[in-house]
C-alpha cells in the first residue's frame, strides 16, 4: 500500500529533567499496557470508582465529583471553566506566569465577563491583594494556577478559599504542574474545583486530566447541563442555554461516572490504567511521603546549581519543589547549550516562554525522577556543558553542593 | 496514607466483540509501553510527522493538515466542528442514528443555526435527498456520519463532496466506526474533514482521534485562529470573536503540529505512540487487504448470526463490514444474556441505543478482532447462550453457516 512504512516506535533513552513531561514511571507504563476491557464491563467500572477514590486521596477531598477528563491538562482546565462559566459570567483571573493568561484565554472564549490583576513572572500575590480585587469585581469565579512551571513558583492558596466564599466566588485552581510534589489540600482550602495532568510530579503520560468538584460546584455545573438528543430518556434535563461545549460538559461526564452511567463519550480506557497507576502509586508512597521526597531532592537540586555558580530566578520562597528556574549566563547560547546537553547525556532540560525565553531555564525534579542518581548526573552533565560553553567552574561544585544538601 | 490501596491494574480476560471498544492489537499495547520524550525532542517531532504521513495513507488524503486530536473520537469532532463553525453558520445535518444526533448536538453547542433531515435507524439518505436539501439550506457544512455505529450502516458518501461544493458547502464526516475497515477515500469523494478514533477497526486503545482537513477547510480554520497571550508572538493572530474553544481551536493545534510548532497542549506522548502503531499495522497490512479481511470476516459472522435463525437489522446493503446488528429473540432478555455471555465465555457482544434498546444487539467484528478464531468462537457460545436461553438452535448451526460463507 504505502511504499515506505516506518519500523515500530523505539525512542532514544531520554533523562527528561525539564519542566514536564518527565520521564514515566515504569509501573504506569507497565499498568498502561494491560488489555482492554469493555467500556461496561464490571471489572471496567470498579476501575473507575477506584480511580475517583484514588484521587479523593491524592488531591485531599471527599468530593464525590473526581474524576477524569479525557484529555491532556488543558483539556480539565477548559472542562473546568466552560463547564462552570456562562456567557456573561465574571470570573477574576490573576496572572503570575504564562499559564495565567491561559485561564484568562479559556475564560474568554467562554464568553466570560474576565477580570485580570497581573504579577511580574517569579512573583506572586498577597492574599490581600486578591481580596482587594474580589471585593471590587465581585466575581461568580476565582480562577487561579497554583503552581505556574513558567515561572516556577506556586501562588499560596490557604487563604484564597474563604476569601472566595467571603466575596460570593467559587475558587477554581490549576494544580497540573504542583500535585503529588507539594502539599494540596482541596478541601481545607475550601477549593470547589482543581484539575490537575499526569505528566509531572504525578509521573505518568500526558493525556489524562484528574478533576474535583465541591458540591457546590456541582450544584452549578447541573443547573447547566442537558442531556445529548439520541440518548436523552424521559425526565432528563433539556437547557435551552446549554454548556457550550459537548464533550467538556461536566454534567454528562459525571453522569457517565455516576451510577447513571450514561453513555457519553468512550472512557480512554489505556490513560485510565495509566491515570489509576499514578495516583496508586502516590498512596502507596504516602502523599506526605512523596512531597518531602520532592522536597529533599527539588532542594539538592537547587543547591548543586548555585554550587555551579548560576543564579537563580523566581522568589524562592514560593518555589515549587519540583521546578527550579535558572538564569542562562552570559555569552551562552542557551537553546543551543540545552540541545548539546540533550545530544551528548541524553538529559533534557527546558527553555522558558515569552519574556523569559533565553534567558531562563528550567530544571526539573518531579515524580518518577525527583531521585538522588538523577539531580547527580544531572548536575554532573550540566557542569561539563558549562565548561565547554566557556563558563568558569569549579570542578565538583555542583555535585558537591548536592550532596551538602542532602547531608544537612 | 491511604487505608487500603489497591493492587495493580489486572483486568479479566475478554474477547470484545460489540461495537467497540474492542481487545487492541498487543502491538500497539507494546508500542505505548515505550518510554517517553520531551515534547520537542527530535525524535518526538519526528514521530509526529511519522503520523501525520500514516493517517494519510489511511485517510487516503494529500491532505497536508493531517494529525491528531487528544480525546476520544468525540472529541475530534467537536473540535472539527467547533473550528469550522462560527455561531450562526449554517449546518445541515443529515441524522440516520445517534451519531448524527450527536453532531446536531455539538453543532448547537457552537452557536450554529442546525438543519436536520432524518431518516428511521437503519436506513441511510440517497444522494437526491441530501441535495435537495443542500439547495434549500445552503448551509456552509454538511456534517454527516459515514459509518454511524448505532445502526450498523454507512451513508454512501462517494457523490457527496461534489454535491456539497456544487452547493457551496464543505463536507464534514465522521469515520470513527468505519476507517480502516470500509472503503473511505477523503480526496477522490471530496471530503474536506474527517475525523475518526483508534477504538473501532484501527484496534487501538480510545483516547486519540485522527483528523484531516482540506486546504479549504484549513482556510476557514485559519481566517478564526487566535494565538494565545504568554505565548503570542509580534505578528501572530489576534482575533476578537476567536474559536470558542482552546483546546479545540485547530489553528492554534495545526500550529503545534507544523513547522512553527506553536505551544498548545503538550502532545499526550503514549496515545501517540499508539495512534502511530495503529496507523503502521493498516499500511504494512495493506489498506486494502484491512478492508477485506473486514469483509470476509463481517460476511462469516453475518452468515453465522443468521444461521443461527437470527433476523439481521439494518439495510444490509450499507451495512458496515465490521458491526453486525440482529434483533433480540423474543423471551430472551437482551442484558442479561449478554451478561452470561460475558461471565461464562469472557466475550462480549454490544446492546444499543436508544429506540433500539432491548431490541437489536450489536455484534463488532473489527481490528484485531477481525479473524476467523474469533468468529468462529463467538457463534459458538451463542448457541448455548441462545439454547440455554430457551431458543430453539440446531446444534452447530451459526459455525457451520460462517465454515461456508468462508468457502464461498
Amino acid at each position: 500500500m504505502s511504499p515506505a512504512v516506518p519500523p515500530p516506535i523505539d525512542p532514544p533513552a531520554r533523562l527528561l529533567m525539564g519542566p514536564g513531561p518527565i520521564t514515566a514511571d515504569p509501573r504506569v507504563l507497565r499498568a498502561m499496557s494491560a488489555q482492554l476491557v469493555g467500556q461496561y464491563d464490571p471489572a471496567m467500572t470498579a476501575y473507575m470508582a477506584e480511580t475517583q477514590e484514588l484521587y479523593r486521596g491524592v488531591f485531599r477531598t471527599r468530593n464525590d465529583a473526581t474524576l477524569l477528563v479525557d484529555g491532556t491538562s488543558r483539556a480539565g482546565i477548559e472542562a473546568a471553566l466552560v463547564s462552570l462559566l456562562a456567557p456573561g459570567d465574571r470570573v477574576l483571573v490573576p496572572i503570575f506566569g504564562r499559564f495565567g493568561h491561559l485561564l484568562r484565554e479559556i475564560a474568554e472564549r467562554c464568553g466570560a465577563e474576565v477580570h485580570v490583576i497581573e504579577r511580574e513572572w517569579g512573583t506572586v500575590f498577597t492574599a490581600a491583594e486578591i481580596e482587594a480585587t474580589l471585593a471590587e469585581v465581585r466575581p461568580k469565579l476565582l480562577a487561579v494556577v497554583h503552581g505556574d512551571t513558567s515561572t516556577t513558583v506556586a501562588q499560596p492558596l490557604e487563604e484564597l478559599g474563604a476569601l472566595a466564599a467571603k466575596h460570593g466566588a467559587l475558587l477554581y485552581t490549576d494544580t497540573t504542574a504542583s500535585l503529588g510534589g507539594n502539599e494540596f489540600c482541596a478541601d481545607e482550602w475550601g477549593v470547589d474545583v482543581a484539575t490537575a495532568g499526569l505528566q509531572k510530579c504525578l509521573g505518568g503520560p500526558s493525556g489524562s486530566a484528574p478533576i474535583t468538584l465541591s458540591e457546590a460546584a456541582v450544584a452549578v455545573v447541573r443547573g447547566r447541563t442537558s442531556v445529548e438528543a439520541g440518548i436523552r430518556s424521559a425526565g432528563d434535563p433539556v437547557n435551552p442555554d446549554p454548556i457550550r461545549s459537548n464533550y467538556f460538559d461536566l454534567g454528562q461526564i459525571l453522569a457517565y461516572w455516576g451510577p447513571q452511567r450514561l453513555n457519553h463519550h468512550t472512557e480512554a480506557t489505556t490513560m485510565l490504567y495509566g491515570a489509576r497507576e499514578c495516583a496508586r502509586l502516590v498512596l502507596e508512597e504516602g502523599l506526605d511521603a512523596r512531597i518531602e521526597r520532592h522536597r529533599v531532592h527539588g532542594a539538592a537540586m537547587t543547591a548543586g546549581l548555585v554550587g555551579l555558580g548560576l543564579d537563580l530566578f523566581g522568589d524562592q520562597s514560593v518555589r515549587m519543589h519540583n521546578v527550579v528556574g535558572v538564569r542562562i549566563p552570559d555569552g551562552i547560547d542557551g537553546d543551543a547549550a540545552r540541545a548539546a546537553l540533550l545530544a551528548d547525556y541524553g538529559i533534557e532540560i527546558g527553555t522558558s516562554f515569552g519574556p523569559l525565553h533565553g534567558k531562563v531555564w528550567r530544571v526539573g525534579v518531579m515524580g518518577y525522577n525527583a531521585r538522588r542518581d538523577t539531580v547527580l548526573t544531572t548536575l554532573a552533565a550540566l557542569e561539563q556543558m558549562l565548561r565547554r560553553g566557556g563558563v568558569a567552574v569549579r570542578a565538583g561544585a555542583g555535585v558537591d553542593a548536592a550532596l551538602e544538601s542532602y547531608a544537612a
